[in-house]
């Protein structure tokens, strides 16, 4: 079969570094398993802005919708943060890509590794074991609804506008995402929204509950309102097993279920677009974690979220659900042996770099 | 001097309960200390339902528009869980104080009494000590904001809006009473939204930035994304002293907070108008926690929040910082001597019903 096209986009911080050992995955996989990558690499946020001007050039673009997956590190820093052109933030280079490859489907686990379970400020017994998947719609909602801007109103007083808005079929596409993978886990949905104040989130409770009626009457489907849910999430992050939410209320809730996990530097996400004809779909993989500039350049950071995220990419995007297990595995035994990047150490561990870590893994592979 | 009105909205579930308890200490305060109560009742949410049809009638509205302060119980129940008719929804009556009363800021404590640090799913040496002030927008945002609605779009689908406004004046409002309120205690403001893809938040940001520069130096400001904001609440909560955000990001973040503290029956809530000629100011006082329909009625439920209500409606609309102190010292010493509702249960401790928590109190009082 032909190379698997992948495109690495390392972005800003310590995106190139974390990027970089799961480079040496790829080469592992090209020496030792079934399958083979060609890898291109290109530039976004911040590094593109520097280099071209904007933070995703079309090149890029173009290039993003022809390969079979695109790997991301982070955006972002304080060298752009200027936040008042939104075309030049590096943010907006994330936001075209998911955009332009239609990827509404962000898949975020919340998982809290055996070896890690005291890193979370949560009790150990309340989140031992935790595995939740949030399921976040991602090219819709306020983040692209239009009309938005700010306008002058006289009197040198200003309105900032966003729109909120979502249709049928948006909510039926990343619902029915939701559906199909709680089907294969713990078969229990729990749809989130303020469908008491927003009628938008009264829209998305309806038709997810048709959705329910008509094709997915065996998976368990339970309503929140979104508030409630950053609670219950808290209280009781157990009670969980698939969460499917809007692009907002997605960001917040899915960053709230990544910091109890208590370990940011393990966390993976995966992006996904519709199947095609061939049942293809665009895909992009990133870490959770941001580009924590502060230790940028240091070879402190933990490169385990974005090896995750490969391990998503290669179960996802390719089928490859051993392979996923092979680097899920080596990375829970590393773990397991006690090493541990700065921002998982724990005393008694073995503190050790981001290339370290990569060497351990490597090895475990 | 004449007395102060009072109007009393107990609304449902287990508001009336609750509510009943801070009559007795309206009743103490009549007889013992300086200032004294008319108090009138009216109904709100499914009890205003039932009566009369609407969640609010015009009268109990025309009444809570010319009395001092408004205490309201909790709004809300299974019974008139129909979504899909906003007007006869229970919270269209708070909904409805809030705007028609102008209380656009809405004061939420986040505090961790200290013979309450095991109730959270936090570890103690996180919360412990814990004391936050979230200042909530509250009348406008995407509560308020037009257009908003469901339509038909064609071959059977909908399209649902809502719209996210905020203007220069709504901003810096609520941004002053934010700041006023920091100047008194930590002196520390966090201003949360989204910035960096919403132009709401980034008109936000520009006018807290400016309100800072004009009248506040002396306050420490900082800015945050909202996703982060929920990430850094659960990873440090204490470096934080009064946060200041939009209406559904407040939704939020400050329900996330009060569930941290583990004990949403003891979080009050103040909701404030902008001051008149006389600085006077409408207001509304409430607990945190909702109607609980499962416990109504079986004189279970803690009346400590709505009694701490009380305290807050002391303190911020008659200026009665001592009385106010009297309440909160009193709640202290009667959880400092082991008296728990069951929903502070703890090993150990005395399990007593929402009456006998009330005697208690009394009693210290
Ligand atoms: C960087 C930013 C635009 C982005 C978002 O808000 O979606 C980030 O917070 C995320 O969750 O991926
Ligand atoms: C009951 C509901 C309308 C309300 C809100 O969303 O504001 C509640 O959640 C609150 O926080 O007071």
């Amino acid at each position: 079969a032909a190379n698997k096209k992948l495109l690495f986009l390392p972005g800003d911080g310590i995106g190139p570094e974390v990027m970089r050992q799961v480079r040496r995955v790829i080469d592992w996989m090209d020496r030792k398993r079934k399958i083979t990558f060609d890898v291109s690499e290109g530039l976004v946020g911040g590094a593109a802005i520097d280099a071209h001007g904007v933070p995703l050039s079309d090149a890029t673009l173009a290039e993003a919708l022809a390969v079979d997956a695109v790997m991301l590190g982070a955006v972002g820093g304080p060298k752009w943060d200027n936040p008042s052109d939104y075309t030049k933030r590096p943010e907006a280079g994330l936001l075209t890509l998911r955009k332009e490859l239609g990827l509404f489907a962000n898949l975020r686990p919340a998982v809290v590794f055996d070896a890690l379970v005291d890193a979370s400020t949560l009790k150990a017994d309340v989140i031992r074991g935790l595995d939740i998947l949030i399921v976040r719609e991602l090219t819709g909602g306020v983040y692209f609804g239009e009309p938005r801007g700010i306008t002058e109103i006289g009197n040198g007083e200003r309105r900032g506008v966003n729109t909120q808005v979502y249709t049928t079929p948006e909510i039926r596409r990343v619902a029915r995402v939701a559906f199909e993978l709680a089907r294969k886990r713990g078969n229990k949905l729990c749809s989130m929204e303020k469908a008491n104040v927003m009628e938008s989130g009264l829209l998305w409770r309806q038709e997810v509950t048709k959705l329910h009626q008509e094709e997915f009457q065996d998976v368990e489907l339970s309503h929140m309102y979104a508030d409630n849910g950053a609670m219950q999430l808290l209280k009781n992050p157990k009670q969980f097993d698939v969460i499917v939410t809007d692009n907002l209320f997605g960001d917040i809730l899915s960053d709230e279920a990544a910091m109890m996990t208590g370990s940011l530097g393990m966390l993976p996400s995966a992006s996904l677009g519709a199947p095609d004809a061939n049942g293809n779909r665009k895909a992009l993989y990133e870490p959770v974690h941001g580009s924590a500039p502060d230790i940028a350049g240091r070879d402190l950071a933990n490169p385990c979220a974005t090896m995750l995220s490969f391990a998503m990419c290669l179960r996802y995007s390719f089928d490859l659900d051993e392979d996923a297990k092979l680097i899920e595995r080596a990375i829970q035994n590393v773990l397991g042996g006690g090493m541990r990047t700065a921002d998982i150490m724990a005393p008694g561990m073995a503190r050790c770099s981001t290339t370290v870590m990569g060497d351990s893994i490597l090895r475990e592979l």
